[in-house]
């Protein structure tokens, strides 16, 4: 009987068309070409090589793409039992008619084929929006993206900006900027203004977020203008910063991209707690890794000093959803955003799920995103969480709570849909 | 099948008669006037204005009740999915005779003023207490609490010690010490006289508990008599502390204390990790969080130096609980003792009381308190912990283990209302 | 038909033939001998001690066994919600015809003497290995275990380093290590050529492993090789170390074992998490705890510096899993390993199971292991994971990814078992 009810709860989220409120997706090209684009994917690459595939023969140079696909498909029968598998298998017998039950050495070139097949025609890409019931999707765009050349209503820009806080003491990014404003940042004014101009560019070309990921470790303070405007200068003149330093220029930006947000109304996506390259010899973006040794205490002057910007948070360690949930419970500011990445697994976001519809305000959850590099994934990914929220809805509020299928598929609803659209809205 | 085991081992559950061991009551005033004093709950106001509502709109002065629920009423669809308002609900209907599905702006008038009607009966809080299987109810009572006035066999005093662990350094808090002791304390001495004044005064008037709040980083450790008499002398001078010095003065005040539950034979409530006023514009009581950096091997100094002390304890945050489960299995001291605050939902209580009944001794475990304001909130509360505890009683032990239904049934008992009377028996 | 559907493929998995790849097994006394020795095992100890038995009852000297049972049974009924004992009634059912509910002082004397006489049967220990499924049992041997009288195909032998890495300050570790190898460890270079003979010692009778308990704030570095010995000078010559020397000293041992692990092509487990001591008061065995504010981020460098050294890891906190889930998906060399300690209950093991399967490649997770002292402990033990692997492969992955049964037996089979094969193979 649950079973029969969690069906028809799930059969009602299906016909929502979804908005993805944030995704690695190339505007210039969403769509695969070949098997190559989806199985490139870090996470069966990275999994392949954990299961034991060498590195190199996945990032071979040159290496043609259907050879990569054969060779990474050599090594799935060790990787079958994860749920990133279960998503390649639901896309290719979606997409790809696909009728086995494993993609195996004996069966994966026919499949290579038929995909090439189907991505070669013309309309591919508004076929696999159509079938994903896929209306929108956020870009993750880098601060110097002239975005230009796409449909900035379908793929929605968001302002990318983990190289200005964590890497500006690069002579490469400080190029990108001064190229990208016209100005040659050397001091705290300078800089805000530059950043003022990066804001200007994204609004104006419909950007609807400030996005960011940050190591477990980083506190957000207020930095005075003095002590950056010293931090800037050494960098500007091309001095090598202390640690300490580094961190001051860091936070400085950081603090300048909220009071950014708050002027230009914008959200600013925190995705908290990733360490990049722990696994130095992994494979492309299968480096990076967390520390639990975290906490959203680190923030609290952030979310105080800017009560007027939204703050959608992700967060990286399982243990660290605790948190979020009573953040987001106390803090106005502070809206749940997602299942990110080692946390974007059935055991973890049943139970982050349930916590969050339990005991944060319902419009201040924003169920999931994709994280998607290619446009394939949203079916899989959000199918994902569809089955996980409609057996949630059906067992904790049609059952124990007695709410009516109807109110419990309409909180679905806002948690899927309706809260992206208002809180992402284009002001 | 499990659900009838269920609804039957629930059915005997329900028929115990509580005790109540923490809760905030004010045993002059322990029932509620009008809804105001229930939707004037910290949960309900803090959830309101973390939805959207302006903190003003809640806290103006002189607000009329009714104004203030209508306020509150008008945010509630955006708080309907929260656990806190199915508690809301569950009281309307058990209270007040409440048939709808929802508070509504179009039927909250109607139910105020129902409310009102009922509780303006004399015997309000008996047939409160009466409809909750109410029968005892512990308070939280401020150091200096003359404990005059109200029955102490029913509403039984505990010794809240936050102002003197922690706000020592403040005139305000030495002057209620002397009035309510006779003693100026300005050195170790003289402090632990009076603080032992205190417990005469408390264990006269048949307290049961001393009980504290704690933040995230409190580390306990004895401090050594000439050390603290140099830092009482400097707080009994006015003198301004170091950070250093005010925890020294704390970490006395805390040792000292525990020393007298042992004298007195009083258990030491802990309630371990929250932060006070993280968000610095919230509403009343809803301005603290937590940081889940925080551990028990803080803790190991106080268990081991104080063994015939009982320190039933509470973690905030949620991954807090497998440490608290591994220290009441090995020290015969330490015992759980509820689901506290941001713990306090169904997600967490499911898998925290799990763990707890597969691991800790059974005679160990305060199964739940209130934590409540006002007499009403029990029924709901309680309702909800003793839905999950049926439960986890029918599939752990009825079905997994083959318990006899009433082997369960004398677990849950043991877990609600056995061990609160053992472990804070009036000795 | 979901319970109907797990209860097939529990029965498959029953079938398979176990290697127990962590025990504490004495090989030379590896069954029981009295109903003492099982329930003199800590776990029982450490929870009737916490229950409210006095040490001293139980480590009373020249304690008769059955008398000490006696007095452990008197404690059992405060303990017998608890898995442990859950434990310890299936091995009295299943070994000793025992058909009662629990273990009573009306009940416990026939059961201790009919125990008594089944153990003293020549073939006891065949007959527990054979009714437990168990052909293969590692053990966890002292650095200068002789590792002679008996079979080493059946007990395999593993060297455990904990006293070499954290005691080697003291004169007794150094003595023995001197004893076992002939060599004088008084520098870096000495000490290496020391521990590489005792790999040689192991891996010539057939050890599987090298294995190591670490504690929470433990951080592998590399240590140079003249920071080394002038450590390892003072401690020869007997000079008392500062705790930074001392942990350089650790250090230095554990990363030359980790460079012997390479040599020697062994798999290094790693148990990660334990505090020693923590109860000072606490019975054998029964007084460590563990501190969670721990990160498996501090074994970055070794993980990378030793990539050709596969390292089994157990974490004792409950919240580590998600790090280890996450690790063991990126780092090649970096599996799963059990469910350890304060984690080995029912409600962390169901989580930790689950999260596993999604996320990590099926040839990098060790199900399970018993780590008993006494062979009888094998049977309820896994008897436990099989009930809930299976529970998790009927509906993870039979109903929601319809697996055939044979295929989700298939992977219980891997993770139960032929893993265990294949990562600790004889090189």
């Amino acid at each position: 009987m649950t079973d029969q009810l969690q069906q028809r709860i799930l059969a009602e989220l299906e016909k929502i068309v979804l908005i993805d409120p944030h995704t690695h997706i190339n505007p210039h090209a969403p769509a695969s070409q070949t098997l190559a684009d989806i199985m490139g994917y870090h996470y069966y690459t990275e999994l392949a090589h954990s299961a034991g595939l060498d590195r190199l023969d996945i990032e071979e140079p040159g290496l043609d793409p259907k050879e990569k696909v054969g060779r990474i498909v050599g090594q799935l029968d060790a990787l079958d039992n994860t749920i990133q598998v279960s998503w390649l298998l639901e896309m290719c017998v979606a997409f790809f008619d696909f009728e086995e039950d494993a993609i195996t050495a004996d069966n994966w070139e026919p499949l290579y084929d038929r995909a090439a097949e189907k991505m070669a025609a013309a309309d591919w890409e508004s076929q696999v929006l159509q079938q994903s019931g896929l209306e929108q999707v956020f870009l993750t765009n880098d601060f110097d993206d002239p975005l230009e050349g796409f449909d900035t209503s379908r793929y929605v820009p968001c302002l990318r900006t983990d190289d200005l806080v964590f890497h500006l003491t690069k002579a490469e990014t400080r190029r990108r900027l001064a190229e990208a404003t016209g100005i040659e940042a050397a001091d705290a004014k300078s800089l805000e203004t530059a950043l003022g101009k990066l804001f200007e560019h994204f609004t104006g070309r419909g950007a609807r977020a400030c996005a960011i990921s940050l190591p477990p470790d980083f506190e957000p303070v207020s930095v005075d203008a003095s002590t950056a405007d010293a931090v800037l200068g050494a960098i500007a003149s091309g001095r090598e910063l202390s640690r300490e330093d580094a961190k001051i220029a860091s936070q400085f930006v950081f603090w300048t991209l909220a009071g950014l947000c708050t002027e230009h109304r914008l959200p600013f996506d925190l995705m908290i707690g990733v360490n990049r390259g722990v696994y130095e010899e992994g494979v492309y973006q299968g480096q990076d890794l967390f520390d639990q040794r975290t906490s959203l205490f680190i923030y609290r002057r952030l979310f105080n000093a800017f009560p007027r910007v939204t703050f959608p948070i992700s967060v990286l360690a399982e243990s660290s959803n605790a948190e979020l949930v009573a953040y987001s419970w106390i803090f106005p500011n502070v809206v749940t955003n997602g299942h990110w990445w080692y946390s974007n697994i059935p055991t973890y976001i049943e139970s982050h799920c349930r916590s969050r519809l339990e005991a944060v305000p319902r419009n201040k959850q924003i169920g999931y995103y994709s994280d998607m590099y290619k446009l394939e994934f949203a079916l899989p990914k959000f199918g994902m969480y569809r089955r996980i929220l409609a057996g949630l809805l059906a067992r904790d509020f049609v059952i124990a709570r007695r709410w009516s299928e109807k109110r419990a598929v309409d909180l679905g609803r806002q948690v899927l849909r309706g809260n992206v659209e208002r809180i992402f809205a284009n002001r």
